[in-house]
Parts: C-alpha cells; sequence; structure tokens
C-alpha cells in the first residue's frame, strides 16, 4: 500500500471525515489518494491559517482528532499560527506537511524547508518520516499523542517521495483511544471533607469544563455555590441559571468581581481554567486569597503558577466531578435551594435605541434561533460579546481570548459548521479580522455552509485604538483604515449580504433572509463605536508598565 | 530613553524609513513612539504575512535591513514564513515582536507565546531581550548579523514591559555596515588563467547578479561567451543582448537546454546561483557534466553540493567580478564581436489571436511602460511569465520560484512601490494568491501606491490542476473553484477595475486608465487556459517518484 494511502486508512478508522488544507505538488501523494477515498472530503480553504482554525475547531466540536495539510515550505509555515492556537487550546490537530524528496535536503528544491524544528516548540509531537517503512508507527504514535494526556497538536512532515513509496503488508490497526486520567479517590474525598467544612464557597469555571457541564451544574446545586466563569467559559452555563454570577476577568462582569474580590466564601473551586491573564483580571490576588483552593485540571502544570491550590486534583474534569458528586452524595449532600440569583447583568442589559454595538449584538440575538453557535473572532466586539450577550444554550459560544488569533472566528465558524450541522453558526468578526483570512467566505460558499458572518465594520482595528487610547490619551492614524463597504464586496462574491447602518435594520426579515440559505451570507455592521468598550483589566494590564 | 525609542532610534540612523507591520499591545510601545518619530511610517498590513513579503522587497530594493514588526502570539507566528522566505532569499529584514511582561512568562498571559525557538530555525539569528540594558547591543547586533556575510532575517523578541523600560545615557551608534566578502586574488588569477585555457564556455547567472549586472555583461562580452539564468535571474539581463541565450531550468527555454545539456563549451562560470532544484532543471547532470567549473557566490555552503565545482570562489559577486574582469583585462583580453546571437526564442513570440495565458501576457506587456517592475506571484502564470515575457530593463521582474509562497508577489508588489516609486509596478498574481493575500489591495489604497494587480483568474489552483492532470492524468474538484467576479469585488472596495474577457480588452486606453492613478487598479483576466503549462520538468521531478 502507497504510504499516502496509509495515512489516509489510518485517519479513515479514526472516523476522520474531513482533512482542512490546501494541495500543491509536494503533498499530491496524499490527494491523489483521496480520489479513491470518498469517505474523506478535503476541505480547500484560502489560506492554510485559515483550514488550521477549521481543522481546530473542528477538533473541538467532534470531540476527537482533525487533520489539517499543507504543502512543504510556505504551506507548512502558514500552519505555524494554527498549531500555537491549538497547542494553547488543547486541541488535538494532526498537521500534515509534505517536504522534498529525502535525496535532494539541503540542495534548495522548490519550496524546501526543514519545519520540523519549527513546529517543535508549538507542538506536542514533531517528526518528519524519511522512511517509508516507519509511516504507520509514526501516524499511529503522532495520533496517541495528541489525544492524550493534555490533548494537543502533532506534527508529520512526509516528504512527496515516500508519500508515493510502497509498503508490503500494512495492517492497518484500530482506531486510537485516549486513557483517561483518573483522579485519586483520596484526594477527591479530601476535597470533599474540606469543602463541606466551609459552608460558603465559590466555583471558578473555566472552558476545561465544556464536556462536563451537565457534573458542573449538578455539582454547583449540591454544594448550593455560585459559579463565576472565566471569559473563555462563556457559554456553557445557562445565562438562566440561578447560581451563574457571570464573567471573572477580561470584559467581565461586575458582580463576578466584586463576589471574588469582597465575598466572604471560604472555599474556591477551580474547575478547568489554566488561571491565565484573561481570566484572573490580572492575576489578581483577591481571586483566591486566603480561601481554601482546589484546582481540578488535567494538565499538571498549571497548578501552583501563580496561585498557591491548597488541593490540586489532577485528572480529566468529566472523571473529577463525577467523582466528587458522589463522594459528596456519599457524605449526605442533597440538593436544597439556591440562595445566589444574580439580577444585576440582566438589569443593565435592555436594548436600547442607540446604534452601538452592545445594542446591535442584544438585537441579533433577538432574531436568531436558540441554538445558534456564535464564533466570535478578535476585535473590540468582543469584549461586548462576552459582557453583554445572553447564552441561550451550552456550548453556543466559541471565544479564544487567550491566543487571540485575528481570523480564528472565521475559520471556527466553518469548522464548528461541518462538525455540528444541526447548530446554526453566527461569526461575529471585525473589518480588521475579514481583511485578514474573510475570503474565507468563498469557502464556505463552495462547501454550501449555511453561516451568517455578521462583520462588525468601524474601519479601524478597534481593540487597538480603544486600548491606546485609554492608555496613551492618543491613537495612530494608522490603526484606521478607509472604510469599505464589506456588503458590496460580498454580493461581488455572489454572496447574500446585508449592510447595517441603524439598529432597526436588524430584525427578523432580514435575518431570516441571511440565514435560511444553503451557504454563507453577510451582514455588515457599519458602525464607529465611539463608547469605550468593556475591556476593563487588559488597559490597566498593559498600561501598568511603563509609568 | 524607552527601550522602543532607542530601537527606533537605532532603525532610524540606519535609514529605516517603513515599518511594514500590524499594531497590537504588545507592540504599543513601538506604535506609541511612532508619533513623535514622522521620520518612520508604519505601513499596517491587512496579514502579517503579506506584511513580511513588502518588508522582504523593501529590503531586496532598497538594499539595506528592513523591518517588520508582529505582536506577541499569532502577530509573531504569522511572520514565520515571511522569515523563512527571506531566509531563502538571503534578505536581511529585522523581524519584531511583542511579548508579553517577562514576570508573567509561563502564566497563560494573552497571546503569549515563546517564539524565539520557532524563528531560530527560519532566521539568522533569534533572541527575547528580556532586560532593557541589553536591547542597544542586541538591535546592533540583530542588524549587524543581518546584513553581514550571507544576508538574512534577524528576529528580536521585545516583551511590552521592557519596551516601556527607560535607559540611563544612550547613545545611538552609527549605522551598521556590511564588511565586504572579498576574495581571495590568487583564486582570481587561477580562475582567469584556466578559462582562458579553454576558448568556448558558458556563463550561468543567478540572482545573485543582482546587483552586478554591468560587470557580468561586461565579463560575458571580454569571454564573449553566452549567458544563460536561471528562473529567479530573469530580469537582470535586457532581452536584447546578443550574448543572452535564456533561461535554463523551470520553465526555461530549450535554446538554453540545448546549449547546457549538449553544447561543447568547455567551462561554465556559474554567477550567484545555488543550483537549486529550480535552476537545474532538477539537478541534470549535463548542466556542469564534464566542463571545467568556477562558481562565484558569497555563500560557503553552495559549493559542491550537488555538482563537483573545481574553483569556487567565495566572495561578494560585485568583487569577484570586478577583480576578474581586472585580471582578465590584465591578461590581455579585450571584447570582441558576439557570436551568440539567440532567435529561436524571438520567432516564437509573436502575439497571436488565441486568447491565452502567454498571449495576454506579451499584450500587456506592450502597454505598460518599459521601466515597469514586474513582481511576480505563484502559479501557473509563473511559468508563461518565465518562458514568454521579454526583459526590456534590468530589475524589472521579481519571481520566486525558491521559496514559492502564495501570495508574495502582491507583497512584493508594495514593498518595491515603496522602496523604487520610480518604477511602475504590475504585479501579477493569481485567483489563488489574491484569495490568500490579495486584501492587501487595501493597503495599497490606503497609502495610494500605484501599483496594477493583474489578477489572472482561472477559478482553480492551475499550477496544482495541471500538475496533477499531467502526472496522474486525472485532477481532484476541490483544486476548481466557483468564480468569482475579483473586478467586481476591487470596485466594491472603491479600486478601479477592469475585467479582460477576451484578448482585445487589453488595450492602451485601459492599461492607462488603471495605471496613471494615485492608488492601485486591478486587471482582472478571466481566463481559463487549459494549454499545458511551459512548467516542462518540474512535473518530471514530481512524477519521478511512485512509479
Amino acid at each position: 500500500m502507497k504510504t499516502a494511502r496509509i495515512v489516509l486508512e489510518y485517519l479513515k478508522v479514526n472516523n476522520i471525515k474531513h482533512i482542512f488544507g490546501i494541495p500543491a505538488g509536494s503533498v499530491n501523494g496524499i490527494f491523489n489518494e483521496l480520489y479513491d477515498m470518498p469517505e474523506i472530503t478535503p476541505i480547500v480553504a484560502k489560506h492554510e491559517g485559515a483550514a488550521s482554525y477549521m481543522a481546530a475547531a473542528y477538533a473541538k466540536y467532534t470531540n476527537q482528532l482533525s487533520v489539517c495539510i499543507g504543502c512543504s515550505g510556505p504551506g507548512s509555515t502558514n500552519l505555524v499560527t494554527g498549531a500555537a492556537n491549538a497547542m494553547r487550546e488543547h486541541l488535538p490537530v494532526l498537521f500534515i506537511t509534505g517536504a522534498v524528496p529525502v535525496n535532494t535536503v539541503g540542495l534548495n528544491a522548490s519550496q524546501e524547508l526543514d519545519v520540523e524544528p519549527v513546529f517543535k516548540p508549538v507542538t506536542k509531537y514533531s517528526v518528519t518520516v524519511n522512511d517509508a517503512q516507519d509511516i504507520l508507527t509514526e501516524i499511529v504514535k503522532a495520533t496517541e499523542i495528541a489525544i492524550s494526556g493534555v490533548p494537543g497538536p502533532v506534527h508529520i512532515a512526509i516528504p512527496i517521495d515516500v508519500q508515493h513509496e510502497n509498503v508490503e503488508n500494512v495492517e492497518i490497526p484500530t482506531p486510537a483511544t485516549r486513557k483517561a486520567i483518573v483522579p485519586e479517590l483520596e484526594i477527591i474525598k479530601d476535597v470533599a471533607n474540606e469543602l463541606l467544612k466551609r459552608e460558603k464557597g465559590y466555583i471558578f469555571v473555566g472552558q476545561g469544563v465544556r464536556n462536563s457541564v451537565e457534573s458542573l451544574i449538578e455539582l454547583a446545586e449540591l454544594l448550593n455555590w455560585p459559579i463565576v466563569t472565566s471569559p473563555q467559559a462563556k457559554g456553557y452555563i445557562p445565562e438562566d441559571h440561578p447560581l451563574l454570577v457571570g464573567i471573572y476577568g477580561f470584559a467581565g462582569h461586575e458582580a463576578a468581581s466584586s463576589l471574588l474580590n469582597d465575598g466572604d466564601g471560604e472555599a474556591l473551586l477551580i474547575v478547568g481554567s489554566s488561571l491565565g491573564e484573561t481570566a484572573t483580571n490580572n492575576y489578581n490576588a483577591n481571586l483566591v486569597g486566603s480561601r481554601f483552593s482546589v484546582q481540578m485540571d488535567f494538565d499538571q502544570s498549571v497548578f501552583n503558577r501563580k496561585y498557591k491550590i491548597d488541593q490540586p486534583v489532577l485528572g480529566d474534569i468529566n472523571l473529577s466531578l463525577a467523582f466528587l458528586i458522589e463522594e459528596l452524595r456519599a457524605l449526605g449532600v442533597t440538593k436544597e435551594s439556591s440562595q445566589y440569583i444574580i439580577e444585576v447583568i440582566e438589569a443593565e442589559e435592555e436594548v436600547a435605541e442607540e446604534y452601538n454595538t452592545k445594542n446591535v449584538l442584544l438585537n441579533l440575538q433577538k432574531y436568531v434561533p436558540a441554538s445558534t453557535r456564535y464564533t466570535i473572532d478578535i476585535g473590540e466586539f468582543m469584549s461586548y460579546v462576552i459582557h453583554h450577550m445572553k447564552v441561550l444554550e451550552s456550548n453556543t459560544y466559541d471565544i479564544n481570548v487567550h491566543f487571540g488569533a485575528m481570523g480564528t472566528g472565521i475559520g471556527t465558524a466553518i469548522g464548528s459548521q461541518l462538525a455540528n450541522p444541526e447548530h446554526p453558526v453566527v461569526c461575529i468578526t471585525g473589518d480588521g479580522c475579514f481583511f485578514m483570512h474573510g475570503m474565507e467566505i468563498a469557502t464556505a460558499k463552495e462547501y454550501n455552509l449555511p453561516i451568517l458572518f455578521v462583520v462588525m465594520n468601524n474601519a479601524r482595528l478597534g481593540m487597538v485604538y480603544h486600548g491606546h487610547a485609554l492608555q496613551f490619551k492618543r491613537t495612530h492614524s494608522s490603526f484606521e483604515q478607509e472604510p469599505i463597504n464589506i456588503s458590496a464586496m460580498a454580493a461581488a462574491m455572489n454572496i447574500p449580504s446585508f449592510r447595517v447602518n441603524q439598529l432597526e435594520d436588524i430584525n427578523q426579515e432580514v435575518i431570516d433572509s441571511l440565514m435560511n440559505l444553503n451557504g454563507p451570507a453577510v451582514l455588515e455592521v457599519a458602525l464607529v463605536d465611539n463608547n469605550t468598550p468593556p475591556m476593563g483589566d487588559r488597559v490597566k494590564f498593559l498600561s501598568s508598565f511603563g509609568k
């Protein structure tokens, strides 16, 4: 069997249905085999960077390995941002890259580059397979590494001559499975006892809760403790849950800040958060304070980093939560009625008449289906989304404030749509992101993906603009651009579009006309919002230097 | 003086007038200082990758250091392709990236990534400056490394807190200068004697000749030996020079192939070529054969790699050529009339009536000024440009078939225009490249750069399509896309445009209307060319595997 075929057959048994990337000569071995494997569809993107974001989202929402491909040289290096992004987001993406023939290494072949060392710092494993006999071992190894422990990206470079080589007597093994990280029961027992010693405590939730939301809610209800989430975890706990206080950290809520900064809760149970900058209001010491702290995570490295943690619990979040619930029940704990009903946020969320980012987002949400997943790009609008938008169903927000790559929201929309077609997808992006990766709306069109791309067009890098203005009381003219009519661009691309110029332009009719399609649409929101975005402490953080 | 200011003041004395990149919080120290330094203009691109191509071209055409900037995390990794490209092209680009505050390293700050090791394999030097006291030393060191020896890119990461720190008693040193690599006179003497022993020989020219074209021509005329160039060196030797035979290698000319493969020349003088895949028809042994071979280069590593070289000459090309000319003159050599007049190519170049890529390019060239610099992107059209277009003035073609990054032609157009505004610029790109980095036409508009972007729109990845068809006798549907009207897109962006549907659409009036502007324009060529492009041996090369 040809090496390229071996790779694809193994991916097939691992349930891979899409491969994201761009074809080229140095990966033609792979693409040629794809003819004969209709089970796998290549999703050809406009830029490998965008393909890598699609693959990351696809891994996230299928809860399995995903695959991204690029040619040797530039096609590979264009994937590096995506690898770093997947690393940060703990997403198991297999990056396959082409490479020059083994015997031409060092001879300046077209697009020659040894990318193995480039990928090394941004993946869990990076290897070049120079011998066809090694391909099966390496693809299995890479896949297992990707999905094991703390999941993350891996990289395999396959020289073009190796792709075409035949290997005899190949037997494709069974799919790779993740070995669960099982928390120690003794530690869980300790945690249960310690938590019960404290009458009042708080639960701090990061995006590690993604596949364990029901357990988390059950636990919160058992303890009757309020829940605060990180910005990245927006969208997991339904807005109307009485124990949900709000978001702490970047663009977060006053209620959450007050609770954690000043509240007298004696314990803090941290679930699936690495306690990074955006989650902690810049490492605010009050978050943990003198509370008894428990941190559940599958990543050993997040314990006792900035905060001293009394009881780290290493394990998969779903298991740690299940064990803890069981233990609490064994200790006789049952649900009581909640005492934490948060009304503060509700009160300030009413849609007012001003044509501003906040009201646009709230208005938009009135007309799109409740099951819509919002994939949020990087920009000024992001802080409004985090702060103001409602969570109607769990797992309906995708916000990447960690790695913060412009254009991720666009790629994520496509990956999400392919992974979970039952969720309508609305991408909220900005003109800056659109000019970086917006041509992927054509990719969405080619594959008939019904995605609504909402482009907040303020003709400037709004986050940079506002951040700089807040910090330095001036902005540089290069932060602003000549306004470009993005809906007209979309129309020129034969993609349905609408340009919003006032709040009333967003209504049921307009939204329906853009969402009930067999392909993408663009809703451009032409709006320069001079209000200061609710980005709060990000600026304080940056301003703390050089004063 | 603030660290950020020190960096900029040093760049200023090094004659830096533009900085390419995208602003963000983690580089706001640099951008804030730019207010007070009107001598340096930031060119804010739509994608850092495109900015890096602009910077590379700017270094190439200003013959000095250029600077590219991106934020920590994604802004940095988006520059990696550009660094690898500059490395391959030997261009001194300083990449400056932001980084998270020194004391937050490892704590998951927003956009945190240690990119120093990512840049290491694709630069000559990569460092993170964690102490403001080191900044001057490091910026001087990086600059010197970039422009010395074999020039190339360097990378400095400056954490945001360090950017704002003050350093006392700073004295900005004088600009960095390149120490010439002086060839050994004894070797030059030997070369002169050996060459004169052979009556007939050939000169093989790579892009290393860029700044020494006059000397090269003088030498060729002294020896009365024909000149063959690599594809990458297209554009340096004017087409009408009687000694120019044509291009060898990728998309090259039969006349050049015949001469080198079958000619009885006894010597081969290689000037400024690394003898890579595209230059050598896939390392064709006949190129050197049993000839006495001399290779002049400033890069020690290119000698005796695939070809045994009898006399390597290490030194800057301009010096090696000057010394050799002087030595030949001292030995009594004078110019004689040329015997090598190449008519083969001329004959086949007449513009025919068929609406195809070749005729479009030749027609285009009839109407644009002779001094126009063509920046050629990566795609099917590239092989037609190399094979068919005429060189009217030296240094008017920019073709990057080495690293071959899609979109380089677009960034190069902008870098070239800013570096040499006296050359009109025509970028020849394709729809694939346009969808990757075409939004930079908006950047060209913002900075009023008169560039004509010719987009060869065949609604497919033509190079992939034809290459695959030739090799496998079938193509994958994913290589083709739904046609998109790119001139309509440009019009929507308020950029003048015209859509070509037949050969006659390209005429003086149309070209004048698009080129005599205070900004960019788009000439879309809607054309599916089913002729096999003159890419020749690239396919043979790829086909040689897996058969």
